[in-house]
């Protein structure tokens, strides 16, 4: 076998057969494919595209590059929920503890973000002193008293998407349906959970730009997680607006204290009662939608989900003092407002600019070094059909920077008109 | 400006301008621009084409990449050929001569071969003592007193092509109209000669598979050689089968010099007369093509052409008792007889398979650094439409190596019945 017969191949829209397919995963992964290669067949593929076949193949030869996670010692049932990604998307840190709250388990190992904000393991760190990296025993004994973790990811699990994929950011193939399908489901069956919830995100914030877009990509990972034996479900959720109100790492996480304590935005909120109802019924703790959905709401509104994150954060040696007074989270030095230049009503709120525009106050990486400013980000005051007069307070925004033209033009710009 | 939005721009079908693709070939000639960007762009071009535009732009750029050649020096009309390349393709070896003897002016720099058979300079260098390199005093003294020489390129013409054709040939990009466009006529207009004569070839053996896409591909280079000051003319030629009877390198300057003598296979001897005329028309000399075909018959026929490679050989310190007697030729070792395997007539003999199996005789490189066996090749003693018994002889080998079974099946298997 001889990878340029197999980019050649793909160039000619020919279907690659589960030998060729493993051939260059392995190839790759071992380095005996140079990225030169590699980046012309991934350019084939995005733009000939792969079948439905091809997709499991890649997701299964990249599922066995690496390790997977254990998680035969926890009691009950494990959970576990992937976002394609988005601005102000903070649903992880509701859920986590509303699950657990209602008897499932979420042993969740997380990334950190490139991007306009953290991950959710940077988010978790704006908690003064949160211990975000456990050992395997310590994990393990955390799950099984309290029914929830978040730690950072430690072992190498597909070691084949973490190479393909930082060559994909530079190649310009990132925007590939059967690779980034490949690239999720390959992650989410090595991280070892039973039943998980995909959360497919579209609009000017996501990767999708249209919902037609995020539900074809749905499919495609269901499809290909049912070919590997593994129950996926998934939501399709609208991202041309951030999610709630707050983009940046402890803006994110006081919005979440604030929706666990019934106070939250009416979209994270609906978003996080629909994944957990999925997650009862798909663990057959109930057999009906619209009953463990109202066991969900109660979970929520009794309290037991904000008690749950308390435990998380005691367990996981975070200051729990953050969670009624936000005073003992890091503080920014400057916050600005952003008035609104005219009266109107407001057609949308860009979530991509925003979500710029709070990377570039401090609160994202543009580069893997860099330090993020945990305080840094942005709370909207208005978004989609809210009517506003000029000068009304459109968007607060919290930095240890000077404000500059190029980001207060981000901002202004984001809000549109109808 | 950045390479990974020229990527997605190609990839999203968009015309590229002139700054940007001058952008990636100065960056990638001058190493600043990745191999790995440089292959994930040249497949999006592959998949997604160029327009005449970008192919002109393109062409420019390469050809700017480096230095171009100085013939100013040289009295009279300089022509030059080239052949998109094949098996058994020794036209050079014949036209060379030919065109000088009519008073026209051939001086060629030339390049070594990968694959089948080596180039013209390596085919040359079958002739004992025959010197391929000379300094430009040399070459240009030669020129101007016999009007024609034949040597190994020295100087570092098109070096954005030298890089680019080295990726694409391990990256699945060869096959791309618009790239083996600019590829070849950069190279042609920097080797500075006044007419430029293109043979397009199509078939088996060829880059191009059909007549219509070797128009193609001519109708664009013309276009391009228009658009950037230089007369381009094209033949298109069929390489279905072998041109000629001989394959490798000494055969090869064999049936040339026995085409020099009259005595040559009609396909091979036809090529040289019509591209000779078309040079004669092109520079003026005559203005009637068939006059000056009935010219080119001439110095063939009056051994004027044979006497000109002989100049040529003496000039440059080959053994010129080579021509009169080829015992003066490295012998092989051995020669083996394919014999048909049963009576029919022949509908062809595959170029691509009797080109591989004189590679693996010997007779090409498929390395940069192999060393050629000079007397290693193929002579077919059969072609289209001939009709053979059982038994008669089909083709020699001639090799320092034992025959293996492959090589026997790929030449057995050349030969195809009606």
């Amino acid at each position: 076998m001889n990878i340029i017969d197999i980019i050649i191949k793909k160039a000619k829209k020919g279907e690659l057969s589960e030998e060729e397919i493993n051939y260059f995963v392995n190839g790759y992964t071992q380095e005996k494919i140079p990225d030169y290669q590699m980046s012309s067949l991934l350019m084939a593929i995005l733009l000939n595209g792969m079948t439905r076949k091809e997709t499991v193949y890649l997701t299964k030869a990249m599922l066995d590059s690496g390790e997977k996670n254990d998680l035969s010692q926890i009691k009950g049932v494990t959970v576990d929920k992937h976002s394609t990604g988005g601005v102000g998307d903070k649903t992880t840190l509701v859920l986590a503890p509303l699950v657990a709250s209602c008897g499932l388990v979420m042993a969740k190992m997380s990334g950190r973000g490139l991007g306009h904000t953290g991950g959710t393991i940077d988010k978790l760190e704006s908690i003064p002193h949160m211990k975000t990296s456990l050992s395997p025993e310590e994990f393990f004994k955390q799950v099984n008293e309290i029914g929830v973790a978040v730690i950072g990811q430690t072992s190498e699990l597909v070691p084949a998407d973490k190479k393909m994929y930082a060559l994909r950011d530079v190649t310009g193939t990132v925007d590939s349906m059967p690779l980034i399908a490949s690239s999720i489901i390959s992650k989410k069956l090595a991280s070892g959970s039973q039943i998980i919830e995909l959360d497919v995100k579209y609009g000017d914030g996501a990767f999708m730009k249209t919902k037609e877009d995020a539900k074809e990509l749905a499919d495609l990972m269901i499809y290909v997680g049912k070919q590997l034996n593994k129950e996926v479900k998934a939501v399709i959720s609208d991202m041309n607006e951030p999610l709630g109100y707050a983009i940046g790492n402890s803006l994110e996480v006081i919005e979440s204290i604030e929706t666990l304590k019934g106070r939250g935005p009416a979209d994270l909120k609906e978003l996080c009662l629909h994944i957990c109802a999925e997650f009862l019924v798909a663990s057959k703790m109930y057999d009906d939608y619209e009953k463990a959905k109202a066991f969900s709401l109660h979970q929520l509104e009794s309290g037991a989900a904000l008690n749950k994150f308390k435990e998380l954060v005691k367990y996981q040696q975070g200051d729990v003092r953050c969670i009624d007074d936000y005073s003992y989270f890091k503080q920014p030095l400057y916050h600005y407002e952003i008035k609104a230049p005219h009266t109107g009503t407001l057609q949308m709120v860009k979530a991509m600019q925003i979500g710029h525009a709070s990377m570039l106050l401090g609160g994202g990486r543009q580069t893997k070094n860099d330090i993020i400013d945990m305080s840094a980000g942005i709370v909207l005051n208005a978004k989609k059909n809210d009517f506003v007069k000029e000068g009304q307070l459109l968007a607060t925004l919290y930095s240890d920077k000077k404000l500059t033209k190029e980001i207060e033009n981000l901002v202004l710009t984001a809000f549109v008109y109808q």
